[in-house]
């Protein structure tokens, strides 16, 4: 702690004027990107973000109150960023005359505004890493966080890989998005589980390599013939004899193609309105 | 704390005997398994376990002595069953006369483990969050936990893929086992961004819907197309102009499936070894 001067600036209140105002608060959020990425949020405080910049703690107090209000900001700082240019990627494609996205190209622009995120330098691999980490600490906030700052473009990534897509159940086509994530999260957090399984054969230095085989991953996985399943238990209480799984050739559990389509029209109806 | 007494007994020992020792050791086991799993590695201390149990927090010093130490214990309880029942799953899917295991065998078998110890019980659900947990929160500990547990299995799985699917190249099945680990965690991890995201559309309360939807999506991404994909830069040092991107009909890039062949070579000689 800095001694006390007898001064009127009340503690932890910033010295420079508007300029260096700024300069500190994005000082402030870099280092807590950082730190957020690498320790996690949990075991990062205050104190070591402000050790980190060089200042009072109560510097970070005065800007953003909390450590939520503080991962909130630097979380929102870049995802912003991310959702739009999904966004703009989606409308690029769509608006193009006579030839609608395909699976391909929706997939690859999907997946590489994360990996491009990545690979934008020491700032933007902070910010990946921090986003993968953060979904496994701070459930109910984060996912707050990410619903509000991701879900219209996912939901419209949705509904194009649905038009893209007609012949598959759009309820496999949420499920697999959310593989999706998952797969390109767990890259994201690091991805050294790779070179480690494949014995070295497999490198992670090479984003667009990665963005590469992931994206020929997904493309499988969100084409791939609907699953057969049908619910042993639909939402009337049934008893549970109900249970029936259809075998089919290749050992599928069956699924009432029906059901399929009435899902895909009332989500139709649904996207159309976003 | 609790007021020193005089006593022969180092504090913390355990009262009870063999049986009852057994038992505080397996309760604090329980109760670290489910901490670890809801609130996270960092966030959990001795303490809050000591009280969950009833018990003196240097009782847990006295049986597991370090942090890391007891999520060891917890993390390979429960991880040498899954590794054991995939182990075995394979033998029994390999030793069948005259049929091969296909993609969809194997990846349901793979995938089944994981969901069956999540629907086993509350401490199965405690474990698969904890275990998806904890990868984003100690990376380097955890990974090597992973290893050791888990490499032996999934390098087997790895191999068997390669062998139902020689058309592929293997440096992708490599890579894609490490999605549909990605991607299983995730769901493990909660699964509730896909509620979220299907607006109510999709429901993760039937593990064995989660089990088959995540299969027909993994095989189809297991099964897919080699990825067409050169490295700029190999080994050697060449220069930047060395990079070539031979785009193919469907968009992706030109990779040399010389390359793959070699590389099955090699894989298939470690693998027989393995």
């Amino acid at each position: 702690m800095q001694a006390i001067k007898k001064t009127t600036r009340r503690p932890g209140r910033p010295i420079a004027g508007p300029d260096g105002q700024n300069d500190i608060r994005e000082k402030i959020l870099d280092a807590a990107e950082q730190m957020f990425g690498s320790y996690g949020w949990t075991a990062t405080s205050f104190r070591d973000i402000a050790t980190d910049v060089g200042i009072n703690p109560a510097m970070i107090t005065y800007y953003f109150r909390t450590k939520k209000n503080l991962i909130e900001t630097v979380f929102k700082r870049r995802a912003t960023q991310i959702a739009d240019r999904w966004l703009q990627l989606l409308d690029a494609l769509e608006s193009r005359p006579k030839r609608p996205p395909t699976v391909y190209e929706l997939m690859y622009s999907y997946l590489s505004v994360e990996f491009d995120m990545q690979k934008s330098g020491a700032a933007g691999e902070a910010f990946v890493k921090l986003q993968a980490r953060i979904h496994n600490e701070i459930d109910d906030f984060c996912f707050r966080l990410r619903r509000e700052v991701y879900d219209v473009a996912t939901q419209r990534y949705i509904a194009a890989f649905e038009r893209a897509l007609p012949e598959i159940d759009p309820v496999d086509i949420n499920w697999r998005i959310v593989f999706v994530i998952g797969g390109f999260l767990y890259m994201l957090a690091g991805g050294a589980r790779l070179e480690d399984l494949s014995g070295g054969l497999c490198k992670i230095d090479d984003i667009d390599e990665v963005t590469a085989r992931a994206t020929s991953f997904m493309v499988g996985g969100m084409s791939a013939a609907s699953t057969q399943y049908s619910h042993p238990h639909p939402k009337t209480t049934q008893p549970k004899a109900a249970k029936v799984k259809v075998a089919t050739t290749n050992g599928e559990l069956g699924r009432s193609p029906k059901a399929g389509k009435t899902l895909a029209r009332k989500r139709t109806q649904r996207n159309q309105k976003g």
